[in-house]
C-alpha cells in the first residue's frame, strides 16, 4: 500500500515552545485516503539534516509532507534546501501567490515588504499549488522513478496550523489525482465514564474474538472519554465496512449507555445535536470550571441558536447576586455541595430562562478542598424540566486537567439527564 | 554537546487521532539542562519498527526517551521490543510499582485487574524510575559504550500526557546525575499586536547586527502573541547570559510596549501578576469568545484570588436581563458595537463589584457578521476605575481561530489599559 511520512520543520517544534497540530491532521486525512503514515518526525532547521532525512524519507515512502520552515523571517531556511534536493538554480515568481500575498497584507492593512515579496519566489523544479490562507506558496516536487526507486512526490506546506489546515484539502486533491490508493476503514465509538483498563476487561472476550485483520485501537482524552476505533487496510470497501459494522454492533450489547456516539465525536457536540433536534435551550453556571464548559459547548458552530448563555461564579457574592443561591445554604452546606450545585443549575436556568441548565461546583486545585471534599471533587448540577439532579466525580490530577475532567464530567451527567 | 532524541510511540498518534504533547514538554526540560534535541519521531505500535528506529537513534544520540507503548490494553507492544533491544529473557516484578497500581485503582475504586498487575512487570536488563502517577513503570536501559560507539541510555516513559509531565523531573534529575552537561541560554520575550513578518521588518538591523552564535527564533501563537526567543548553545554560562541581556535590552528600545513580558508568558499570566500585586479585582462579559476568556483567567493557580467571575451572554435578552444593556442600545447601535462592548463591560463590573471587567461581542463565524462589521470583527470594552475603553479588531480566520484571537486581543486591550 502507500505510505506516506510526515515531516515537521522548524526550531520551535524541535525545543518544545510550541505543539506540532499539523502532523495529526495532515496524518488523519491521509489516513482517510487509504495512506499509512509510517512515521512522524521533526527536525530542525538546518540545512544538511533537513536534505538528509528528506532523502531517507523519499526513499522509503511514495509521499513526503513537510511543514515549517516556510516563514518570511530570518530563521528559515527550508526552500534552499528543497532547491538544491531537486537540482534547481533559479528561482521563479509565482504570480497567483503574489498578488495573494499582496491582498490578504493589504487587507490587514500591512505593508508589502521584500520579505512578503520573496515569498512568492520557488524554484523552478516545483510546482506550485496556491496557498489562499497565507504568504506561503506550497511547493509540490515530483521526482521520477530513477531518483529514489519509485516515483516520489514531495508536498512543501506552510506550518502556520490555520495554513496547513485550510490549504489540506487541495494537496489531498493532488494526492488522490495523482496516486492509485487502496482501501482503509475505520470506525469510531465514543464512550465515557470508564476507565481505559476497565473497559478493555469489560470487552476482553468480545477483542479476543475479532477478526485477525482487524485492528482495535484505545484512545483516551480527559475532554471525550475513551474512544475505541476498529481499523481494516486494505481489501475490499463495501465488504470491510459490513464486517466492521457487525462487530460495533456486537460491541454496543455489550457496553449499552457507556457509548454516547458512534462517530469521532466530542460531548459537546453530541449536546448540540440532541437540543437542535428537539428545540430545546441550555445555560451553565460554573465555579471551577471557570468558563471551561460555555469556551466547549460555544466551539460547535450553530451553538447560538441553542445555547443561551452562562455565569461564571468564581466569587461567593457572585453566585448569591447573580444566580440567587442562598446565602444560608452556602453557610450551611459549603460552597462545594450538592446543595449549592443544584442552587447554581437552578438559578442560572430561571435567570435565563432556558430548558436545561449545568452547573459545577468544586475543588480543581492547587490547594483547597477540605476533608469531606478533597482537592480534585466537583459536584454538579442538572436543572431540566423534569427536575434537578446531582452527582459527585473525584479526580486525582493537576489544576487544568482536573478542570478538563470536571467539565467533561458535568458535560456527560447532562447528556445522561436530557431527553433524547 | 549532548545530544538527545524523541520518540513517541502508538498508532494514536501516528494515525493522527491524539496530537503529541509530549514531545515538547520532554524537549523543554532537556534544553533547560544544554541538552539538543535531534530530532522527534513518531512511530506505530509495530515491533521491527520499534527496534530499528531505537537503535538508529540510540546510535546517533547518547539519550533517548520514548513515550508510549505501555498502557495495559492489547495494543500496546514496546515493553517486548524493549526486553529484546536490551537482551533480556527474563521479566521481574517491580513491588513499588505494583504498590502504586494497587493504590492508584483503589482510590479510584476500581478492582485491580490481571493486566493492571502485568504492568509491574519489567524486563530484568532495566533500572525503574516509579511512576507516582500512574500504573507503567518508567524504564531505564544504560547500555556501555561498546554496543552503539558511546555510552546510550533510553529513559521509556508512560504516554498519557498528564503521567509524561508529572513523572518527567524524576527522569531530568537522572539525566543530570548521568552526564556532564554543556551549557545552554534562551531568553524569550513576548510581544503582541504585530505580525511576525512586520516585526521582523521592524527588528531588521538589530537582528543583523547579532553575533554569530545567537540565534533568533520567531514563535507566533494566536493565544499569546510572537514571542521572540534568543538563544546561544555552549560556552561559559554567565558569560551567555550578560550577552542575551545584552541584545535584549537594544531590543527593547526598539520595541517598547510591544512587549508585554520578558519571559515565556501569556497574557492572562501577566494580568494576574499586576492584579496580585496591585490587590484589584476583575470580571468578564462574554458574547462571541464563548468563555474562552475566563477559561484562560482561570487556568492560572491562584486566580481566584482577583477573578470574581464572568457572564457569558450568547442570547440577547441575557445581555438586557442579567448585564442591564438597554435594548435601545442594541436596537440603535446592533449587538455587535462600541456601544454594547461598553454596556457589557460596565454591566458586568457593577454586576460583581469589580475594578475592571473586560467585555466581548462579535462574528466568530461562520455565518453572520453585516456588511458594516464582517464575520471575523470584535469590538472590545474595557471599564476601569478611569472610565470605560473600547476598540474593534478584525480577523479572516474560522471559528475556533477567531474565538482565539478574540479573547487575546480582548486580554492585550485589557491589560494596556490596567494601571502597573
Amino acid at each position: 500500500m502507500t505510505t506516506a511520512s510526515i515531516c515537521t520543520i522548524g526550531d520551535e517544534i524541535l525545543i518544545g515552545q510550541i505543539v506540532d497540530t499539523n502532523s495529526s491532521e495532515i496524518s488523519r486525512e491521509l489516513g482517510a485516503l487509504g495512506i499509512k503514515i509510517s512515521r512522524m518526525i521533526s527536525i530542525g532547521d538546518d540545512h544538511d539534516e533537513i536534505i538528509d532525512t528528506l532523502v531517507k524519507e523519499l526513499k522509503n515512502n511514495e509521499i513526503v509532507v513537510t511543514t515549517g520552515g516556510l516563514g518570511p523571517t530570518k530563521d528559515d531556511i527550508t526552500k534552499a534546501a528543497l532547491a538544491e534536493l531537486s537540482g534547481s538554480t533559479r528561482y521563479v515568481e509565482h504570480e497567483a501567490q503574489l498578488s495573494k500575498i499582496h491582498e490578504i497584507l493589504s487587507a490587514r492593512g500591512l505593508d508589502v515588504l521584500d520579505i512578503n515579496r520573496q515569498q512568492a519566489m520557488v524554484p523552478d523544479t516545483c510546482e506550485v499549488i496556491l496557498n489562499k490562507w497565507g504568504t506561503a506558496p506550497i511547493m509540490v516536487f515530483r521526482f521520477p522513478e530513477e531518483r529514489f526507486g519509485h516515483p516520489a512526490t514531495l508536498y512543501s506546506m506552510p506550518g502556520v496550523p490555520f495554513e496547513t489546515t485550510n490549504a489540506l484539502p487541495d494537496v489531498v486533491e493532488d494526492i488522490r489525482s495523482h496516486n492509485t490508493l487502496t482501501s482503509i476503514y475505520h470506525k469510531t465509538v465514543m464512550t465515557y465514564g470508564m476507565a481505559e483498563s476497565a473497559l478493555s476487561k469489560k470487552i476482553e472476550a468480545w477483542e479476543d474474538a475479532l477478526p485477525e485483520d482487524m485492528h482495535l485501537a484505545y484512545l483516551p482524552s480527559p475532554l471525550t472519554g475513551v474512544r475505541l476505533r476498529l481499523s481494516i487496510y486494505g481489501g475490499n470497501k463495501e465488504d470491510e465496512e459490513r464486517r466492521v459494522d457487525e462487530q460495533i454492533a456486537k460491541l454496543k450489547d455489550i457496553l449499552g449507555d457507556l457509548i454516547y456516539s458512534e462517530r469521532d465525536d466530542t460531548l459537546e457536540n453530541a449536546i448540540g445535536n440532541i437540543l437542535k433536534k428537539t428545540g430545546k435551550t441550555l445555560s451553565a453556571a460554573e465555579s471551577c470550571t471557570g468558563g471551561e464548559i460555555s469556551h466547549l459547548l460555544t466551539t460547535v458552530p450553530g451553538s447560538s441558536s441553542y445555547y443561551l448563555g452562562s455565569v461564571t461564579s468564581y466569587a461567593i457574592p457572585v453566585k448569591e447576586k447573580v444566580l440567587g443561591v442562598p446565602a444560608s445554604t452556602i453557610r450551611e452546606h459549603g460552597v462545594v455541595s450538592s446543595e449549592v450545585a443544584a442552587a447554581m443549575a437552578e438559578g442560572v436556568r430561571k435567570l435565563t430562562g432556558s430548558d436545561y441548565s449545568v452547573a459545577t461546583t468544586g475543588f480543581a486545585g492547587p490547594g483547597g478542598g477540605d476533608e469531606r471534599y478533597p482537592e480534585g471533587t466537583v459536584w454538579v448540577g442538572v436543572s431540566t424540566p423534569k427536575g434537578t439532579f446531582t452527582k459527585m466525580f473525584q479526580y486525582h490530577n493537576d489544576r487544568k486537567r482536573n478542570i478538563q475532567r470536571f467539565a467533561a464530567s458535568a458535560l456527560h451527567f447532562l447528556l445522561q439527564n436530557m431527553e433524547k
